[in-house]
């Protein structure tokens, strides 16, 4: 009775009040551990994938005091022995660990002492993960991006619906000191109503993409088989597909701008891809490579700009870009422009009607984005200190384990993961079909309506 | 015999050569004067539109040496005197004034001493009168934007090709100085093959779209009828149009960069309209305005922000954007991203792989476009100072001239002008039908092929 009643708590303080779920049960049979969990002890954290950015995550965990990591789990037995050591180093108990082949994390699964999983694994696995974690009754946190169809992002929608066991979308960039005090300035009404933005993943990511097979970034061109670490699995999404692979650092903002899947959603997108060189020409060019290399006759098929659009119910127009296979300087190109104002990252600058001293002249924005550095920054400044990505890595953990402790639904949900993660799906439709506008399937099947923002409230 | 002869030698230096023409006859039965003339005289010209803009290009002829303003017409009373006291003023021969009308530029164009004509009329005005000048055997050169439908395009590149009788599209733009260093450096292979590219018309023109009638610019929330100056004509284009409404600055200097119509051409776009705020806002706010006056219940059609993407035939995507009717800095948002490097116009910055010290940074653009300032700016600095913006508009009155005086077909003609108006008509389309991708017309019927960059070579 109690496990029903806490599971009712719990639900009760989601989106999904009034739907019917079966309770979730372990494959050992026993209860899932989150929705019985008490609130006065640690959080238990069990982490797949601990390459470089798994074994980063989990360095974060174990910067705190209100939770344990119990369990890890990778294939690469020296990833998952470096980061059983740091466990281990932090002073916390011996955690179990899982490598035994692809499917091991099922096993990590049936701890019944595992509350939460944290997710980083290469793309495809996020969302079979995550919704195997939440039919386990494990709250799912995934790294970003990894639908590879529209039916896998409804597949992590319906495990939650169906459980009532939560993931959280860990997408950092959200929680970007600028963009937070950008999202500040939008509540304010300081930009008036939302009406273009722009953002998108430009990042030259050639020297990740291609090493010699042994040590990351850049020493050669090898990569899926005969690559290491990224190169290993990122690289083959270049040749087989073409739309915007990397989407959510730039939506992600966006999306929290124009209160997306909360009293607003995305209706259609265009997307178009300019030719592809910049890979073949890496492999060409770099002094490991050369024309005659096997890797130069692979026909890369990502086109190196992809440009999407997308169209939005309350009216917003939104420019995505995936930018990843050519020399230029790191961007999330983001923009924000309203009937008041505009802001623009790229040159550091905005404009706001009646407060900017010069019409028609841009102005920096670095007063303003200290002005109205949002509050959360300044009450976490000295904990994030060191976290990863300028410190906005440790809002996103904080918030997943928040919102474990707490038993709410996160902030960044299945539903934000969903039509995020869909518009890969959507881009590479589009292209393949001459940059056809593609609709968005409605993921909260009508609850956008009534949902209300909870992000950084 | 002797026109015949003449003739030919003009075509067979056009793209036109093997083509067959009707020699094109004036209204009073004589043969044109354009392809009669002798290349030792000075060039007459007439300019139908004598506003702001048509007024300062007058100026422009009026400080050559190597032509005469012989013929002016414009229905407006006051702007028609106020021109043709400038050129009495400059010391030249009293010049002949039409303006009893929409239709007086017709008896303009009989006159046998014209050779070109300028027109600076109002958008919808443009290629009819293009048109009709070069059906009348005048050189024509036509301010930039107009067409309402695709076929306009058409009518102008029929007239062109049944004539011989050029145009030219006045996109001053293209002759930008830093737009031409770029041009320099495009075409030195500095940038690699082009890849992306962007650009747009970003100019808060809420000021240029409603005045009080008797002044111009922002003093009040007249147009149309009761409007003064631009506000008379160009506002209502954002009542019953959606779409970018005027892409010609923007794509310009890129079709340039990527060589349209010259080995490369238009394939298809898709358009994308924000929700439109902007116009009725300002109505609204403005101490003139207010929610009761009559324009505040005017639905304003125009979205406040139009997006296009173009894919090419060679593979690029081009992004255009048209933004009028928001607070915000003026840009035209350049872009020039290709395989070894990339330009931004609004953080005047850019990276050329190899060539910028730190790997991964943006770098001042100036420098660059110090060292690569073009040819044509070195040799006419001097002549362009003072001209209209920045000096680019020496340039384009410079070519309009010199392509007159050489009987030659010029830099940017109906083809060029064709391809990007075509632009507002597709965009048009493409948004009113969800941003369905739209194909571009082949208005070189082939000639793409075979043509030669020949813009500022």
């Amino acid at each position: 009775m109690e496990k029903k009643i806490n599971r009712r708590n719990f639900i009760s303080t989601s989106a999904l009040a009034g739907a019917g779920f079966s309770l979730p049960i372990s494959a050992s049979g026993e209860a899932p551990s989150f929705l019985q969990r008490k609130d006065d002890r640690k959080v238990n954290i069990g982490v797949i994938g601990l390459g470089e950015r798994g074994t980063g995550l989990t360095d974060l965990l174990l910067r705190r005091d209100d939770c344990n990591v119990v369990a890890l789990c990778d294939i690469h037995a020296p990833s998952l022995k470096r980061a059983k050591d740091k466990v281990i180093k932090a002073g916390q108990k011996v955690p179990k660990t899982f490598g035994d082949g692809e499917e091991a994390f099922r096993q990590m699964l049936e701890l019944s002492e595992v509350d939460a999983v944290l997710i980083a694994t290469p793309w495809t696995w996020h969302i079979p993960m995550a919704v195997a974690a939440m039919r386990a009754g494990k709250f799912a946190a995934t790294e970003v991006c990894g639908a590879t169809d529209i039916q896998e992002c409804w597949d992590l929608v319906n495990a939650y619906e169906e459980t009532g066991v939560p993931c959280m979308f860990l997408e950092n960039v959200c929680y970007r000191r600028d963009v937070m005090a950008i999202l500040n300035m939008v509540r304010k009404g300081m930009f008036g109503e939302m009406i273009h933005l722009e953002g998108g993943y430009q990042h030259d990511l050639r020297h990740v993409k291609f090493n010699d097979g042994k040590t990351p970034y850049g020493s050669g061109v090898e990569f899926g088989e005969t690559g290491f670490s990224e190169s290993k699995w990122r690289t083959n999404h270049s040749v087989f597909r073409d739309g915007d692979l990397y989407p959510t650092h730039g939506i992600g903002p966006v999306a929290m701008y124009t209160n997306i899947n909360r009293g607003n959603r995305f209706m259609h997108l265009t997307s178009t891809s300019s030719k592809a060189r910049g890979l073949h020409n890496y492999v060409v060019d770099h002094p490991n490579g050369g024309k005659d290399h096997p890797n130069a006759s692979v026909e890369f098929k990502l086109g190196d700009v992809t440009t999407t659009v997308i169209k939005t119910f309350k009216g917003e127009s939104i420019i995505l870009s995936h930018d990843t296979n050519l020399p230029r300087p790191y961007s999330l190109g983001f923009r924000v422009q309203g009937s008041k104002g505009i802001w623009m990252a790229v040159n550091k600058s905005l404009y706001l009607e009646g407060e900017s001293s010069n019409p028609h002249r841009w102005e920096d924005a670095r007063p303003y984005l200290e002005k109205y550095d949002h509050p959360l920054w300044k009450k976490f400044e000295s904990q994030a200190a060191g976290a990863g990505h300028g410190g906005m890595d440790f809002f996103v953990i904080n918030d997943f384990v928040e919102s474990v402790k707490n038993k709410k639904n996160p902030p960044i949900d299945v539903y934000d993961a969903a039509s995020w993660m869909a518009i890969t799906c959507l881009s590479e439709q589009s292209i393949a079909t001459g940059s056809q506008p593609m609709n968005f399937p409605d993921f909260t099947r009508g609850k956008w309506m009534k949902r209300k923002p909870d992000f950084a409230m």
